[in-house]
């Protein structure tokens, strides 16, 4: 991804988006393709147009689970207005919560930037990626579920990637790291090691990785936000913090 | 728009969202369409869709002008993470600049809604808003803007509804309105007109209204922030605040 | 409290804070005396001074049940940066929370600017405003408090600004408004009620009360994300959101 | 600093910080000592008491200049409220701006750790320190400034340092850097070396001094809010984002 200077150009009465005029990409253009477009430059086939659709889909929402949706709807719960409570919904994806694709997309990334990465050097990387970590005590970035042992969108995204005919090294790699860890711990992929691999083989930097799961989040943050507003009292009791 | 209690579902292995598994939500919906779900419950149809993607694409980005691109940018530039910088660009969405969206939806909806509103009475009430707003030295919401006499989103948008068969009572009482407006002070509609009004046609709360606006700039204030930090040196000066 | 056009100046080698060097503040004032002089170009005598740090003092903490404090220790929790946690502590600062104390303070301002407010008229003002809130099914600002019947710190800053001659019409106001509803609800003045007063006999305007909050909170904000950080595990379930 | 659990006990009508009723805090002790006693549970001493109120007042503003305040102000210029204009200034606390005073801290500390420092080794160890950043390009944290080329707080600070005879092996090394520093490249100590120094001396981890900065900074976001509020038009174009 390379972005050079300013990629939108308002003129008076114009506004040029990396050189096309906003009037043609209103006219026809979707609003994912659109995203990828502002960051990359780059217009998606109608294949990879399809796959972005259903990784922002899978990551539309998790109920009042997640500890950004409820920074978000204790915020809303004061009085704040809608948007200082989905700004505080987006504080709260830092490295443990949506932070977390970034990592995968990294370790993903870099393991196949250094190897040729054939059929059989996948494997030997996936168990040396896998035992690293687990050696170092740390918990493998893409994979595990606080709530899910079978997450039910990981498959469900890679089905469609292999539908499509995208499934591409990265993807390839987070597989094989599944099948090891699921040997060894029982812990199988996530959402943020599948839709990260598969954004990966799309040739997205991993420094966006927080950016797409904040577009992506963005549509569940605001309805749980007017959940709150709507069916609670403001300024109630959301529980006690627990001491452990 | 009704929402009762939590919209979505979460068990061991499972994401229901308003009663639909995530997996089949993943295989075939786009995600404005899984938007407008979560917010209201309802599918909308395919023309509809066609509409919600051309108002987001619209709303996408308008470069490094806007307050709230500009606030995301000064943070991201000291070196805060991704998801402050998108953060603070939420905060700028307040009354004079987002929010602007839901005064426009509200006039709107209030006036549609004590009215018949047949042909002639149309004008009648577009004429009495106007005048109202003037009469208080007050701007009309939904109109005008900082940078453009003719933005040329608008008229997309009007053009794609009008195609699509989607100008209900909300869009012909706003184009009455820029007709008075423009042939009393030369102003036009704006983007939260155009897409206030097309929003109220396919029946959503001004209450949201601030919400669809985060959804569809949120993509710019991400390709903005990749650009600040791509591009720039960390903690440059920016400008000097003018002191008028 | 008038504030006309910038209140600091920034040359080269030097700081002028409404007139005065940073060096001379930095010598010999206390902090929240340069808050003040930097709000309102007046500088507090040592009484006020002694009002204003306990007041502070009294806003400080209250452990981990305010929304606002949930939020901050929510968004520490998933690594964000302590900035990024304060930041969503301060967004929980609502209508129905810290900005209470700015509703609290406009009654006391409005009801003093527009009565002589002798001894005699006092009550019936009391009595006046109590009711207006009574009948409209609305909680009086400034009185009563979800976990306390009897809140320690009103009677801490009351008993003070006694001994130190402080009690002005604002702070008669509001105790002879307790009076009214301890008879009729049961319900005493709370920290907002309290500190409101008191701020409006010092003359700050209505309008600033979040901020003086914001101040006085930051402390206990900063504590907070710290023991959050310091002693629970990243990512940890807060809770369930309950459902009522 | 050592933080075991919960510091502020809250029960019906009982509020106890660290063990002490917040009526003891409110009666008699300064605001930022209480700050201090929450962060660490030690009570400071008179001279220190004068210290860190002298390191806060320093800290207050820096006018319009900081990428910090200008967020601020440009989110209050959309209308959005006071605190959401504050948590804007907040995020704008990343690692070049206010950030940098937690890496002077940890230099420092982490020098001090590691060595005796006897007015020697000082000497050596902060050309140490000094070359190992300007081999690797870097600034020096701590050191320099983008207004001033004599920054006139850092020596009011020292001074007051001194006179309180509170100049402890942090302050020694950071003056021992600044000589070295100066007269190689003319860079004199900054604010947050200066105060980052004396609050190391005073006990303090360096992972709090983000903490601290927001405190002291915390007054000068809400009184230029308000300027920016009181004194001009809501959405003004503040400037045009420079392309270098």
């Amino acid at each position: 991804m390379t972005l050079e200077g300013e990629i939108v150009e308002i003129g008076p009465d114009r506004i040029r988006v990396r050189g096309v005029d906003i009037e043609e990409l209103i006219e026809g253009w979707s609003y994912p393709e659109v995203f990828w477009f502002l960051l990359t430059g780059r217009r998606l086939s109608s294949r990879e147009r399809r796959m972005l659709e259903a990784i922002l889909v899978a990551m539309c929402d998790h109920g009042p689970t997640p500890p950004s949706t409820q920074a978000a709807r204790l915020v809303a719960s004061t009085g704040s207005p809608m948007h200082a409570a989905l700004a505080a919904g987006l504080l709260g994806f830092g490295d443990h919560h949506a932070g977390a694709i970034e990592l995968a997309m990294r370790v993903l990334q870099e393991a196949v930037r250094s190897a040729e990465l054939g059929r059989d050097e996948l494997k030997g990387t996936a168990e040396r990626l896998v035992e690293d970590f687990l050696d170092r005590g740390e918990r493998v970035p893409g994979f595990g579920h606080r709530y899910h042992r079978r997450d039910p969108r990981p498959p469900a995204l890679v089905r469609l990637a292999e539908r499509l005919s995208m499934v591409g090294p990265h993807l390839r790699l987070a597989l094989e790291m599944e099948e090891v860890l699921l040997s060894r711990k029982g812990i199988r992929m996530n959402i943020d090691g599948a839709s990260g691999a598969i954004l990966s083989d799309m040739g997205l930097s991993w420094r966006v990785g927080r950016g797409v799961f904040a577009l992506g989040r963005m549509s569940g943050l605001i309805a749980e936000v007017m959940v709150e507003i709507s069916c609670y009292k403001p300024f109630r009791k959301f529980h006690e913090i627990k001491a452990s």
